[in-house]
């Protein structure tokens, strides 16, 4: 994030004309307007006005694929009022035009079994049965994102044959890749659709295929996918069965919004909330998404209360211990969630590998040392020279600043252990951020610091 | 991220096996390894070697292409390196091979400027001159990602001949897109490859091509780019000059990566660190890179302690209220970071609008209302039962309560603020997950805390 978005502002600007073209019922600069406009804005257009004046927009859109690129464009939060309101009828038209892996993930948000199978059987079945094949994959797989339509041709083909199929592949809506399989369906190699253009159009396939395709099996998470596509620097992606045949492809504007959700997905899930809360219009949804992991929370707070409350007779004789439990426990906190974000980021980006747990963390703990070293000595100055002329000044400040040193330590310890013990375990190292860990290293923080504190001053 | 990563273990496997053959000195075996393996893996590889290992596999890499692929796909850390040993003959030979906004990218991070020239001057005139270009652009903006080589034509051109024209463009690697420009390289239209090979060969482009070119300006920053090539599904994106001539292209791959380095700088700066610290292998630098962020986060915590200082009385009196500040404390930066982290993702992927302020801010504001009743409630009636038989213990309970619900609500108001303010004013949001935020809302909270609690008690 680096300056203000001016695309935001043309579409802020956009929606503020066509809301008042609603208004004034003006249907022929509407229709001029919408027309010129790219499917992508005016999904964002939508989502800026009320139900009332998103339908009638909607409505006007000129066909059944235009509003099928709207549909596919917008949120799903926004998208789910359409999904109540149009018919059966108008929706099968809708779905019929989209892109069978947009298809099969839009129906899966209509909540009501009836209206949702209504809408299959009304589709043509030809396309019906492909989306309910890719529903029968689990939620973020390759198989559930992935596009039955591509171009499959024998190595045996010329390539000038190959052009000629795909003047003919026109569902194909983003050809980059011709590939090439066996009697089986089975893949053997790939060309690029600029190889395939670029030879004398007598050039037999096999001759100038690439046998070293790099595939993903139908199960597989969507990551895996999105990380293969990035390091290999694919267009797309073969998607095979357990048997190696092709059975669709993931192209790579699919993959970067796979990337987007997942890291958004990654920061949310460490504060504990979900992407749904960024577009979810009540409160009331935010409010249950967020319980959880603030009670995991607010019990750790009190049992750290607890441990407090054990050393009320030293609080008793020194009320400036109390003081410095917010400075001791949140720089503990705050080390310990630069180390765990770290590494959750290095573990989600493929730099960090967890068989180097521990040089890493040795490395995040060698940290914490230096950085509670230098913040403890400050802390036991100021401490120290805040309580200047009290007695035990210095032994104060020696307290504090050990509290402080023992609670980054330890923070920096775990925050970085956590989330490769959780990878490891086949986890999420990503809930690492969460309240178990911070609440962990805040109680046993606090333990610490008030255990050095009660020894060197009682 | 959900599962264990079986690639990461495929190249941990490989990593192995090649350190075995380069101690065995097995150069055939080793040969055929480095033939069969794609340079991505290959620079994975090279990163898990020991530096003189990895010198070793690195000068047996076939060719000076295949060098400059492993040189481009390696981490910034684990190249340096390289850039540092290998002789400036040998970089120059590598750096034209590479493509030039690759090329750029990697000579940039040369910091000795004597070495660097030496570089630019032995590379051919032509490279040189391109990637001196690029280097004029400042650093993360369109221009300097872009690639300088496109295939563009005048619009009277037939579609047999466009083809045959890309045929000659051996240099330019990834090709979906073929531009048309009028006399003065002024961008008019764009026609896709797959559109092109599907029409008869005499159609002139002009009666093709789409005029609607969604394009970038070359200063422009490249999430911009990033952001503007996932909401059309692009493959590739023009980038022009201030009279719209078309200079370059930015390709999807590189947009992927953008994509992947921007999100990784969001988190990671949203908890005061950068991510130089995932690869950067000592310690000292990392400790460099926190020192400044946990500063402000220190100096934070010794004004709260002066704070509670001020209310030494109330705790003397009362010692239970000190063992309560984690948890209102503690609380209070939950929800905050819960509400700066979705606006902040909200705004970094535009489906949260900077002029919604006030519907947003009150949204969350309402959310830590009734979350800060609900563990306010909860932690009066803890507060009141654990201190139960002790005199004042209801208004104990009602003290940590309100103290909880007001450290709350200030936090979700605070944190869904700060971004969007930051945002207006043309900063950085992220920087609102930091310090200056979070030990804010730390004093505040603590300042409710006790004055809520002196108010009821004393």
């Amino acid at each position: 994030m680096q300056r203000i978005d001016t695309g935001t502002r043309r579409i802020a600007i956009l929606t503020d004309t066509i809301r008042r073209l609603i208004h004034r019922h003006a249907t022929v600069n509407l229709v001029k307007i919408i027309k010129k406009t790219h499917a992508a804005d005016l999904a964002n257009v939508i989502q800026g006005l009320n139900e009332n004046d998103a339908l009638i927009l909607f409505e006007m859109l000129p066909t059944p694929e235009v509003a099928a690129d709207v549909l596919s464009e917008m949120e799903e939060s926004a998208r789910a009022n359409f999904l109540e309101t149009l018919s059966p009828e108008r929706l099968s038209t809708i779905f019929q035009e989209m892109s069978t892996d947009d298809a099969a993930q839009i129906l899966e948000e209509i909540e009501d079994e009836e209206r949702k199978n209504q809408i299959l059987e009304m589709m043509k079945e030809e396309d019906s049965d492909i989306v309910e094949e890719l529903l029968s994959y689990g939620e973020n797989t390759a198989g559930r994102i992935m596009n039955p339509d591509f171009v499959a041709l024998p190595k045996a083909t010329e390539a000038g044959d190959a052009i000629r199929e795909l003047r003919k592949a026109s569902e194909t809506e983003m050809v980059f890749y011709v590939y090439v399989t066996n009697e089986d369906r089975r893949l053997d190699g790939v060309i690029s659709l600029r190889d395939l253009v670029t030879v004398p159009p007598e050039t037999i396939l096999q001759d100038i295929m690439n046998t070293e395709v790099v595939s993903v099996e139908a199960h597989e998470d969507q990551e895996e996918v999105a990380r293969l596509v990035a390091r290999y620097n694919l267009l797309a992606i073969p998607v095979v069965d357990a048997e190696r045949r092709l059975i669709g492809i993931v192209t790579v504007d699919d993959v970067v919004d796979v990337m987007r959700d997942e890291a958004t997905e990654d920061i949310l899930k460490m504060v504990g909330t979900t992407e749904e809360e960024i577009t979810a219009a009540s409160p009331l949804r935010s409010i249950r998404i967020r319980l959880p992991w603030l009670f995991v929370a607010w019990f750790g707070g009190v049992v750290a209360s607890r441990v407090i409350q054990h050393f009320h007779e030293a609080i008793g004789q020194v009320t400036a211990l109390a003081a410095f439990i917010p400075v001791v426990v949140g720089m503990g906190g705050n080390i310990g969630i630069q180390s765990a974000s770290i590494t959750v980021r290095g573990l989600a980006t493929n730099r960090l590998e967890s068989h180097h747990i521990l040089s890493h963390v040795a490395k995040e703990t060698i940290i914490g040392l230096f950085l509670g070293l230098l913040y403890g000595v400050l802390l036991g100055v100021a401490g120290a020279l805040l309580s200047w002329g009290e007695p035990d000044a210095v032994q104060f400040g020696v307290a504090v600043g050990l509290g402080m040193l023992s609670s980054m330590l330890l923070a920096s310890f775990l925050g970085s252990f956590m989330p490769l013990f959780l990878h490891r375990l086949g986890l999420d190292p990503a809930i690492a951020g969460g309240p178990f860990v911070t609440t962990t290293i805040d109680i046993l923080g606090v333990a610490a610091y008030f255990l050095i504190a009660t020894a060197i001053l009682l």
